[in-house]
């Protein structure tokens, strides 16, 4: 009676919860170190931003806006991306939508069909794997490259692609391995999808947060001419990810942007006092994002360290607030359960996001020094005591 | 390049509004029938609904919430549910989503597939009519009588149901007739669902906003053994339709209800802060709303008057905020826009809701008196001109 679609979507970040759960009901403190949503440690939206939508709800803005987003937040993203990326849009080409994972669900429905592949990282966000095995293709991993600092191999993606590849997706700053990808890697994915003619997907929900030099994607990739979707939002430079609140701009691409608005006319549109907070937003002080900055940094290095207390092989982390870390093991799935059973603990096994993860887990680095401290020294415990 | 699914997405209610745009932008004034969002007339959510949203921003519930909805927002659905249409619910049962238009998504992609039919109400709202094209499947138009007060005819029903259908969709009330139906039909509708084990998508969407008599099709359904998805939300009873934010019961259909949460994973969460503000509400004060169904029945009178003065057959509506006209003409889509080109009256063609819309026009009884007043004497000019 169902279709076969959802029948293997699976996701590894919310599936460890559940046993984690468990645990508590029975009364234990879990150290959660597994869900990349600052809100839930102790990090919020800027003031300026929150009285924004407050706002917007007082002054009665809960009408349906545009279906493709409100004229007030496609002017702040088009100044927003040309202060900050040196990118060129105009408001045509923008989509506001509910996160980057509903413009990933829209690319697929407009992309992705039995027998078409998308390329995609390896480690990758979850949402990527799952919504092309969801529109009947394949999300084809490419590897990247844990020996090169995670930046993505570009023979590995040019044996992949092929006339069925339908578009190119690439996380920077990334999500599991808080990467960010050198300029010269950059430039040779451009080149690739400019001389393949393959669209780009551009996931760049994180791009104000980095600890190091950081090129903006779409920028190198519209300098070579080729097609992209630029995606960004609220959710995790402005620390609201529970006000579902993003945008796409399409470029050199209108016919998926077409399709894509067909889709978001019949959702009627985005959250209506959200996209005001976002216009509000998107070019004001970051002040808050400095200083976020410096407490996450101080607890990057918290967790570097204790990586290096205990052994523990990784790629120091040089944006986003993830660290993904080697553990010796096959069954890295089972390794999270029993470091959460034994020392309750809670992290992302690798696998969950993708073939390259294997053997590895995700931690956020969000939690306070103290707590970053203890769950590392109980992970340290965990692997002598194997 | 482009998969299939977008090409045939229509909306009828943003597809007039083009030329109304560029209508405007020559300087006219457009007298707008045409879309169903009381804030964009003189309607607000209620003060208590938008303080707890503003509540939940300030105190920093901005964090990604279960994805299937936060604790006291289902709660407050249980709560609702029995206290206003005697229907049980436990919380694992709750999907909260971004309005109804989110589960229609969710229960298409869980249902439909090539081959597969969804049986929909004609005339019809027309998420209901894109969805299951998007996901390759059919929708089935059964036949609502203009001559029975749009009561659905069973008969047409039962002839149109067979191995490929998945699921039948009801609207009640209904948009866009403004009908109620009989209780004597929503017991037949369940009958057929129970005795031919096709699950119920039950819109309830407007079950608050009724000026007669009214039957809640879930508890008729549930009576009578039937699998049934009861969905409602904040965007109408409660005046804020661009909060996006509503919710799916899933009664004895276990199996689409894990389909479904799968999908909503997928999307992380419905907006956190909002889900507060129904929490609140959903068992608030009914006081706003007896002002505005004054406010609207009145609305509904001139509506009615003028229809009599004009010699225009329709059936009175019963419920929601909109009146379904009938027009003689074939060709009703050119008479919408010749009304918008002569008079500047702007209403949306009936076709556009389905088949048996052809020859109608719905309007929304949203504007106030002497608006709908003035927009029904050009009507009237346009009709003895013609």
């Amino acid at each position: 009676m169902l279709t076969q679609r959802t029948q293997h979507m699976e996701y590894a970040i919310r599936d460890v919860v559940i046993p984690a759960m468990k645990l508590e009901k029975q009364g234990h403190t879990i150290l959660k170190l597994n869900i990349g949503d600052p809100c839930k440690y102790d990090f919020d939206a800027p003031e300026y931003a929150k009285q924004a939508y407050i706002n917007a709800i007082k002054q009665g803005k809960s009408f349906y806006g545009c279906s493709n987003g409100i004229t007030e937040a496609k002017k702040a993203i088009i100044q927003r991306e040309k202060t900050i990326n040196d990118v060129t849009a105009n408001e045509d080409q923008i989509l506001i939508n509910s996160g980057v994972s509903e413009t990933i669900n829209f690319l697929c429905g407009s992309l992705i069909e039995q027998g078409k592949e998308m390329l995609i990282p390896s480690p990758s966000y979850p949402q990527y794997l799952s919504f092309p095995n969801f529109f009947g293709g394949k999300a084809i991993e490419y590897k990247c490259d844990f020996n090169d600092h995670w930046n993505p191999d570009l023979e590995d993606i040019k044996e992949k692609i092929n006339s069925n590849t339908a578009a190119l997706a690439v996380i920077n700053p990334n999500n599991p391995t808080g990467a960010i990808y050198s300029k010269e890697t950059l430039e040779g994915l451009a080149e690739i999808a400019a001389d393949k003619k393959i669209p780009l997907i551009s996931d760049e929900i994180y791009d104000e947060i980095t600890f190091t030099d950081y090129n903006c994607f779409t920028k190198i990739a519209l300098d070579r001419g080729a097609s992209i979707v630029q995606m960004n939002g609220m959710s995790k430079n402005f620390f609201a990810p529970g006000w579902r609140i993003g945008y796409a701009i399409y470029h050199n691409c209108p016919e998926i942007l077409n399709s894509c608005s067909a889709q978001a006319r019949t959702r009627l549109c985005s959250n209506t006092p959200a996209q005001y907070a976002m216009a509000a937003s998107l070019n004001g002080s970051r002040d808050f994002l400095k200083e976020n900055k410096q407490k996450l940094s101080r607890r990057m290095d918290v967790v570097g360290r204790k990586c290096k207390e205990y052994g523990l092989a990784h790629v120091k982390p040089k944006g986003a607030f993830y660290d993904f870390i080697k553990i010796n093991t096959e069954n890295d799935k089972q390794w999270v359960l029993d470091l959460l059973q034994e020392k309750h603990v809670l992290t992302v096994f690798g696998s969950g996001f993708g073939e390259q993860g294997k053997g590895f887990i995700r931690i956020v680095t969000l939690p306070q020094e103290e707590v970053l401290e203890e769950a590392f020294d109980r992970i340290g415990e965990f692997i002598q005591g194997k």
